[in-house]
């Protein structure tokens, strides 16, 4: 029925009248916001942490010190990482979701933490040091705009 | 002994330096920006979801149409509100988190829903009718400033 087609004109919407974003898109705007945060069950509660992230590939790397976030790495939690950015104004935003694994970047790999160093990830909180990366390997990335 | 405690003189701090805040700024801080989001764990998956809200009381409450938020609310899933606004110049910024759970506002409560109609929650995307009322009510509120 290639005259009721209108993919080619009009992008999908989601139940809520929302446009569905293609992976690349997702990933282009998820590289375009320097917080994001990553959200996993512990201790039985869903707990939300704002990271400053970059957009590795399809994954998302993060710095952290020895916390509830490096111990939901080393246990390779499942994990989301999520990302928006609003207009109140307008009424407008966009919201990308990455669900995955947590690995912690194994600190022996020294060119692959040098790679990783360049690609700019600093930490924001002083205090004690945040050594550790994290990385967010995605099973499923989604994105929502309205 | 008082000589050593300097609570009044600096706030108190976390185990990575950023300050720890007191609920009533919690509070005053989540209803100062119009987006938060809401997460859960849903089909055994963490999914967080952005929503505009207001701060009625101790409490977060928003509007939803049918969908996997409606539907936390409706089996009063334990769920986390998270909210927070960074300056990347500066980097500085808050994070606010309120872990409780979910509940369906009853919608035969006239007066209820006209008082939280009047708070001013309106949803943003087009679409659906998003004629439901959601309230995260918290067990725990925390918050931090870096």
């Amino acid at each position: 029925m290639a005259a009721n087609d209108t993919s080619a004109r009009t992008p999908p919407t989601d139940h809520a009248g929302a446009e569905v974003l293609p992976e690349r898109e997702c990933l282009e705007l998820a590289a375009s916001v320097p917080v994001g945060r990553i959200a996993f069950v512990s201790d039985g509660e869903v707990v939300v942490f704002p990271v400053n992230h970059v957009v590795d590939g399809r994954d998302i790397v993060f710095r952290t010190g020895m916390g509830r976030k490096y111990w939901a790495g080393d246990y390779r939690k499942n994990a989301t990482f999520e990302v928006d950015d609003w207009d109140p104004q307008q009424k407008s935003g966009w919201s990308v979701m990455l669900m995955g694994r947590l690995e912690v970047i194994d600190r022996t790999e020294d060119l692959e933490l040098e790679r990783l160093g360049a690609l700019g990830i600093q930490p924001w909180a002083d205090g004690e040091p945040k050594d550790e990366f994290l990385r967010l390997v995605p099973a499923e990335i989604t994105g929502r705009r309205i």
